[in-house]
């Protein structure tokens, strides 16, 4: 533990740094983090830095140079790896190197040909000797030898040996850090500390607490109050406690990954009766074949009766209808656990057949993720059992829920901050502790923004304490600040606006937001295509190349995405639909699409299985399951296409063609995606090939292989040219080969 | 105080926040802080928001409704005031606003014509009520009748009272905040704290702590530790400790002053002999009458004898030379305080005469800063006293101040880390708490940045708790990082590059950087036109046009300026100067001025009178005493030169015709300054009025007034004529006139 003491050198500015530190930044394994901070020191002395970060609990630091950026002004830089999932504190250690600072101002004075060094020869040998001290084996040997040679040098000599290499290095392994300063969010205390009044001078408070220090803490404490200073962690107690920034750790699935959704009860495809899990084989092998890592299922609990809804949204509801998954509970039926959410319904089976299908998933190297839909249907045992945790109305009744002026009689709401709040938070979060106990680790939660941002950053702390990699995925269709807070408090993932987003310059800006603003550090986006809510007006309107656009924009601008069962069979029939021709003005319909793309068309499945079974050929013809296949077999293969915060824009002389590239930082794996955005068209575009980016020489002949067709173009220099016909081909992800070590004509 | 709990309502994003909360921000009185955050909630509530603020200390809170930021996305803003020198503790508190939910939803179901609204109807009265309970006298009886009418009243009736005004106001001054979040620093803590394992669901360990809660808190300690838990003091203590962002106010001369610099041992204006303290009354009343509001001396302390400098830096001095005053502390003259920073030189009198003198200068309204330069001669008695504050050699003797191959024989570096360094800080805080007791309270700090930043921070809050009028100002002409940290860490004002901005272009971008950056926040600059170090050579080359345009700039771009003696007489001998003759291409001259002044001249002062005494004609011919008077007058009848953050550059179309505009809030007082850089040409240009920023309809006519001339001219419309003849007037500084309720032609 370092004594606490004012720093020496000033560490400020550290990036990123969430909100001041109060919120860890993000990354999963596999993902390096590069911290920069200004770090610099009262007059001439060098400054040298490392970063250092461990995992929290654990004593030990790792630790890694820190280089000052070129021109940076006093700004430095370093990159840490994690390993391991869960927390860790992150540190920047600075210090005045009094090494190279005697090297530096000892060449000034031999280069300005002063005439007496034996003092600051001397000196010279006295922090080799130091530096000796700390080192053992060979090192201390080495260090030595170089202090001998140095005491008995003459200036010239010294001069040199004070830059030889293997003397800089051997002192960079052991430099004194005696008076080194750690980066804190509570240096403030540091100061509160020595500015102590009362006689603290002289005093070493600083030392483990012994029995008489810790009864002075009492008086100190008075003479504080007498002249009201602010109390600090540093003043009630001897031993201050540094607090670090935080890192939050994921495992690789939370940062590369493609989902698939389906409901258990369609499974078998037919709108006659409900699937059961055990039906659902078929489903698993048919996700696993496509290339899909998670399979998600809508809710699966007991499903309410009270007001429960028929087919299409229907107030009115045949008997025999399935109801609504996210209607949950009904404590008529027979179930172990109540009929709520700790419970399978009935009709889907047993929770020794979810089990079951969890297992057979995990044999197939799939992972199941379930929904968490903080809804209870007017039949749910917490409606019997905690009438205190719902809105009441005067007369005492329970309210159901509202967006006035439309009802939803069929779900109340939770009062999350009723008096008994706290039995209601553990209750809520011991649901998901009860699946994580059954072997599921992802959440895809419903509608987070609509509860307490405090009890998300409550819950999901407490499940990754036991299970550090359980994952929660944020369905918030909501303010950009708002995602961003759930992103902050702990979501690990987070859907988005992607759906709405249908032209060049809306998917420029978006994804610029979403890979380079500071949101990334905190905000991972799952980009899904479609979901059971959102059948997009461009899919509804633009058929299978549409599919297409989408599958290759979702799968390939960020890391993680989903599909929603159906969408690889080019399911689009929508409830409603305006009349509108959008082949007529391509770029007007796209910018509708984005924009007010209620005008267009609801977003609403016709006959959605939200309300009813349904009927399906998983092989109907026409299907894109051979292009979701490729896509996913090249996110596979392609590292480049792991990562989030690696995408470029390129330029396309054509604002109805979309073109980017995905780049490893070592540019050994390097992805063009050029996207044809007008589904009813064949477009044309020059792409410019960022020579200096990819690090390609002006005349140096390559290769860009089409993943999705296996066709192979020889490009040329930065202007290549792409033609993209919808019905055939309507985007490339193109994978770079260099020619070199190849005779090329 | 609030009752911790975990928040309902999510505020982020706070600004100005300087480092996290770290730093205070900093506003002097007069001055407002606005403070905008994001403010926002789960579901559909509406909203309510206050700033809140209170002196440190103080229990109770100022407040004011903050309001949305039109189209700002959640963002609301508030202005605070403050009375009284001193730290602010500053506080957003948010709560989902009930009856405002209420009101929209109610309305919402009238306009939707739903039927029955009995249980809705009485929900609002008894909202009503309980605001009525919260009010006194007049205040309740209205909300009793309100809610009396609300009661029986049918949906519209209840609808139209619900928007009444009256409601509306009484509601807002009695609403429900049971529920409301503070915004703090340590929020994460409250998550903490809810999430304590170990049985603390349904334990109410929030109340204040009877000794049962006292016991239990060990257990709960232990319980922690065994699953890895940070503390926090939160857990420590069942009462959570808020800590809430800060704001450092300063007296208004911290925010509004003009500094007039001179050496007491000078003021009689003779070669021959030292001044005393006795003889600097005529100065002061010169300084009175140009309209200075600070005086200030460099170091008055015993001049050190080993080593002292000769006239222009000489090593050689001659017997009877007077010293630099830099090179501080001797212990062999007859001193009652043994000679150091706590005495002044016998030469310019005795402590009493210094206290006469600082009472002199009070009588005119003027105050004395002194200088704290800790430099210690060979002869200062902390070297006999505290070897160990010094850096030794390995032979043991005192290494002097060295910036190899620099040596400055005359002065000891004192060494901020030794093992005895809390006796130095206290010591060296003590010396400027000793000037503090003799009436002093603004100190020029002298080279700041080669100490550490922590003990400016130290001492800073140290003096400023005793005495909150104290100020210093920075002397760090270094990176701009060091000098913002030494601003963060306290300092009340700073030198800054003014001197070396000459060309439009670095104004321009400078000062947007000073005035409008997150710098403008906790960094006020003092722009001295000149020091004893800094003769810049646009002074040197220019002459008395040169002087008048530095004067000018430094007087109204910034509300606290000041200027070293001489200025006034525009003394501009330099120690050497090259062959540059300027007037050939002024634009590269200004260009060399900013970034490269050294190939033009050295910038010291021919025979400074750091290192002699100074022959002087106080009413030099040809000086400009005039025109600092005028300035000094405009600057203190015009509140728009009052202020740092209202600097706004016009457009001129001619690149050596600096234009800029100082315009309060209120658009009662508009500024604008013309100033020709060309101190060799006359300069024409046309200068754009920005009419809507004034306020000011197209075809308005304005007169505007120079307040260096007296002349007035009539202006109209957007475009304006203006021409500089540097001999006659290099510049303007207009008040403008509205012609509102005159008659025009």
């Amino acid at each position: 533990m370092m004594v606490p003491r004012p720093p020496t050198v000033v560490i400020q500015n550290v990036t990123p740094l969430i909100d001041g530190g109060r919120y860890p930044v993000k990354r999963c394994i596999g993902e390096d983090l590069t911290i920069e901070a200004d770090v610099f020191k009262d007059g001439h002395d060098e400054v040298s830095a490392v970063l250092k970060w461990r995992k929290s609990g654990e004593a030990r630091w790792h630790e890694t140079p820190m280089l000052p950026v070129p021109n940076g002004q006093d700004r430095w830089k370093g990159t840490a790896a994690f390993f391991g999932a869960g927390f860790y504190e992150l540190t920047i250690e600075g210090w005045g190197d009094t090494f190279r600072t005697w090297q530096h101002e000892f060449h000034a004075k031999v280069a300005a040909q002063q005439s007496d060094l034996t003092s600051e020869t001397l000196e010279g040998a006295q922090f080799i000797e130091r530096a000796a001290a700390l080192a053992d084996g060979e090192d201390a040997t080495r260090l030595r030898a170089f202090a001998a040679e140095i005491r008995s040098g003459f200036p010239m000599e010294v001069d040199d040996l004070a830059h030889s290499p293997e003397l800089e290095a051997l002192m960079a392994s052991y430099s004194d850090r005696r008076e080194a300063t750690e980066f804190t969010l509570n240096s403030a205390e540091l100061i509160a500390f020595v500015d102590l009044p009362g006689g603290a001078f002289g005093e070493r408070p600083l030392d483990p607490p012994s029995p008489a220090a810790k009864a002075k803490t009492g008086k100190r404490k008075e003479a504080r109050e007498a002249v009201g200073v602010q109390p600090s962690a540093a003043l009630d107690d001897p031993r201050y406690n540094p607090t670090y920034p935080r890192v939050w750790l994921d495992r690789e699935l939370a940062g590369n990954a493609a989902w698939y959704e389906f409901f258990p009860r369609s499974a078998a495809g037919t709108g006659e009766r409900g699937s059961t899990f055990r039906e659902c084989l078929p489903r698993l092998d048919d996700a696993k074949a496509m290339g899909f890592d998670v399979v998600y299922f809508p809710p699966i609990h007991p499903v309410g009766v009270t007001a429960r809804k028929g087919r299409n949204n229907s107030v009115n509801c045949e008997p025999g209808e399935p109801g609504v998954p996210y209607a949950i509970g009904n404590r008529h039926q027979k179930c172990p656990n109540g009929g709520g959410h700790k419970d399978v319904a009935p009709e889907l089976g047993t929770l020794g057949d979810f089990e079951w299908l969890v297992k057979q998933a995990s044999d197939r190297g799939l992972e199941v993720a379930l929904d968490f839909a903080i809804n209870c249907s007017p039949d749910h045992p917490y409606v019997e059992a905690h009438p205190e945790w719902f809105y009441q109305r005067p007369d005492g009744t329970i309210k159901y829920a509202e967006n006035p002026p439309k009802k939803y009689q069929d779900v109340y709401p939770l009062n999350f901050h009723n008096p008994n709040w706290r039995v209601l938070w553990d209750e809520l979060t011991s649901v998901v502790e009860f699946w994580c106990d059954h072997g599921v680790r992802i959440f895809r939660v419903d509608n987070p923004h609509t509860k307490p941002v405090a009890f998300w950053e409550y819950l999901i702390t407490r499940v990754q304490r036991r299970w550090p990699g359980a994952m929660f995925l944020s369905e918030a269709f909501t303010k950009p600040k708002m995602m961003r807070a759930l992103a902050k408090a702990g979501y690990t993932q987070s859907y988005t606006y992607f759906t709405w987003r249908n032209t060049k310059v809306s998917l420029t800006e978006y994804f610029t937001e979403l890979c380079h603003s500071d949101a990334a550090e905190v905000m991972r986006p799952n980009l899904f295509a479609n979901t059971p809510d959102i059948l997009p007006s461009y899919l509804q309107y633009g058929g299978r190349p549409a599919f297409i656009v989408r599958a290759v924009l979702a799968a390939t601008l960020a890391p993680v995405y989903g599909i929603y069962s159906g969408f690889e069979l080019c399911e689009n029939e929508g409830l409603w639909k305006s009349g509108v021709d959008p082949a007529q003005d391509v770029r007007r319909f796209l910018h509708l699409c984005d924009t007010d793309y209620k005008v267009l068309a609801k977003e609403e499945y016709l006959d959605s299985e939200k309300y009813q079974w349904k009927d399906r050929d998983w092989e109907k013809p026409g299907n894109i399951k051979d292009t979701i296949t490729r896509l996913n077999g090249a996110r596979r293969e392609n590292r480049a296409l792991q990562q989030l915060r690696n995408l470029h824009f390129g330029r396309a002389d054509n604002d109805l063609v979309l073109y980017y590239l995905k780049v490893t930082p070592a540019r050994d794996n390097i992805l063009l995606m050029v996207v044809n955005l007008d589904v009813w068209h064949t477009q044309d575009a020059i792409v410019e090939v960022p020579l200096e980016l990819l690090r390609l020489a002006p005349d140096e002949p390559y290769e860009v292989e089409d993943l999705l067709s296996d066709e192979r173009y020889r490009w040329h220099g930065r202007r290549n040219f792409v033609r993209l016909d919808p019905q055939r081909s309507p985007a490339h992800v193109f994978r770079l080969h260099r020619q070199t070590n190849r005779t090329t004509r």
